[in-house]
């Protein structure tokens, strides 16, 4: 397999070039690539136009620079459109690698969902928040808001805001950080008796959809989480990670890490859908069963206040997050 | 791999015994199945019996009967786990099994998409589904009605009427029953420009989700085929199954034989996802384009008129359907 990270610069110089309409040089494409975000110097475009020529995908034309090739317009198009419809497992595999959180120091990255909600609306969404906390309803009880003006590169609409709060996926960076083969399989809709997981009446896997399976249930308005809290019975939002089973003992180890400093809604681990509630692993893989972080906010919109939530949305320092 | 309808008789059999207050004789067992629905002898039950008391399932005592085991107990409960989460693609290759249509002869049963709908709204909904019909947004032009007093094993809600329109999946039926090994893999949501296919705005697979993929675009009112219809630009409805590329002619001979017969709306068949808007294919594989039944009913949906569909629902004889 080649380094995604090296493609998509390829994809890049590709662009440049392609939008370019006459041959383009190196020194020209590495100042367009800056202005795009891009820290790439002349000579590592150099290095990647070979790579793109030997592909065929780019042609030289003396001193003058490179042109893009038919095929490497076709190449081009098919890697746009790979951008254009992303599978929700690739974004969220990338959240997962710049994952770094350090459960022993509490210092690093952790993955946060991202909501938005009109101001007016806060306070009681906060109150909400805390209930659905106090109740085991989160990952963590630690939250980030954003304001509307804040330079943090979080987009929040006028009159709206931003609460970022810990996604479960968090565990899956933590896992793969400490060496342990990890992929997050299934979203779905759990049924809960006497606060105790028993039956998932809904799944989708993450590998095959463009969009977040918890965010198609949250759409649906398919949980009861405010119940669950006041009864112990109702519908919660969870998902499932496999590991090889010969990891389990390790897993166990970081996750205890992991809720020692706080961070933690493990339901159970097991290697049969009798484990897991209904979801069904594959033999000589084991399931970690976790309530995910956004049930705090699905009690906000069955209180009736109106979130947009981006599930698994982007990587947040643990520090700058604060106690509801 | 074992006979499916075994299995489903064995399960019943454990139910039979498990709900029994005290041991249970094969004679009771087939009164109880029958009493369920299940045509099965006494002869039959005994013979089951027997598979049961291999695995250590149930356990005989004497001329009394048999109880579950322990053992038993649990694998019934995993059964029934299996049961009320039902994967969409098992249901879909029952389906798919069961379709004996044949395009030479039209005969033969199709698989439909069961909409219910307001009885006020019919004729304004059939006005709509024979405007979408004209403009190709369906498989076959021809529906069944069902009222709701009649006999027909389809549940139709009082005060409602029910409308069967043909399937897409119908296409793998036929296929299969011509020898092509084929695969639903992904409905989604097709961009369309001058009534073209242009890329997938998002795709969910078939094999990893309890929720028809159509169903959960048809909730989240992704489509926009009346404008497909006005102006040959909007998105809709459509999904992708694969057969080996090596298939390919034969697969065509098949589609061409369903178009001449009245069912049609395939769109592409390609080996990359460039050929498929869009939609990624294994190595191997080709994809086959079809824009999906509903969206003659996402119409009548866009045009204000509250429709509850479930998609890939049932075989039904094409010859009991008629044209709108």
């Amino acid at each position: 397999m080649t380094d995604p990270q090296i493609e998509r610069k390829l994809i890049e110089i590709m662009r440049v070039i392609s939008e370019s309409d006459k041959p383009i040089g190196a020194r020209n494409i590495a100042d367009e690539l800056q202005s795009r975000g891009y820290n790439l110097g002349e000579r590592a475009v150099r290095y990647h136009l070979r790579i793109l020529d030997e592909r065929g995908f780019t042609e030289k034309h003396g001193y003058n620079g490179r042109t893009i090739t038919t095929f490497g317009r076709k190449e081009l198009d098919d890697a746009l459109i790979g951008d254009r419809l992303g599978f929700v497992i690739t974004r969220i595999e990338e959240l997962i690698y710049n994952t770094n959180y350090d459960p022993i120091s509490k210092e690093g990255n952790v993955i946060v969902n991202l909501s938005t909600l009109d101001k007016n609306d806060f306070d009681n969404a906060l109150d909400v928040m805390k209930y659905a906390a106090s109740g085991g309803m989160c990952i963590s009880p630690n939250i980030k808001i954003f304001e509307e003006d804040s330079d943090s590169g979080v987009y929040v609409p006028e009159g709206s805001v931003g609460i970022a709060t810990v996604c479960s996926i968090t565990y899956d960076g933590v896992l793969l950080r400490n060496g342990i083969p990890v992929k997050p399989v299934y979203g779905g809709i759990l049924e809960m008796e006497h606060n105790d997981p028993v039956q998932f009446r809904d799944l989708i896997s993450y590998s095959g959809t463009s969009i977040d399976p918890v965010k198609i249930f949250m759409i649906r308005h398919a949980t009861s989480v405010l119940d669950v809290l006041d009864t112990g019975n109702g519908r919660i939002l969870a998902n499932i990670r496999t590991i090889p089973s010969s990891a389990v003992d390790k897993a166990q180890e970081v996750l205890h890490q992991l809720e020692a400093s706080g961070l933690g809604n493990v339901m159970n681990i097991g290697s049969s859908a009798y484990d897991l509630c209904g979801a069904p692993v594959e033999e000589g893989l084991s399931g970690i069963l976790v309530g995910v972080g956004v049930n705090m906010i699905s009690a906000v919109e069955e209180a009736g206040i109106p979130v947009s939530t981006s599930p698994v949305s982007t990587v947040l320092d643990y520090k700058v997050m604060s106690k509801l």
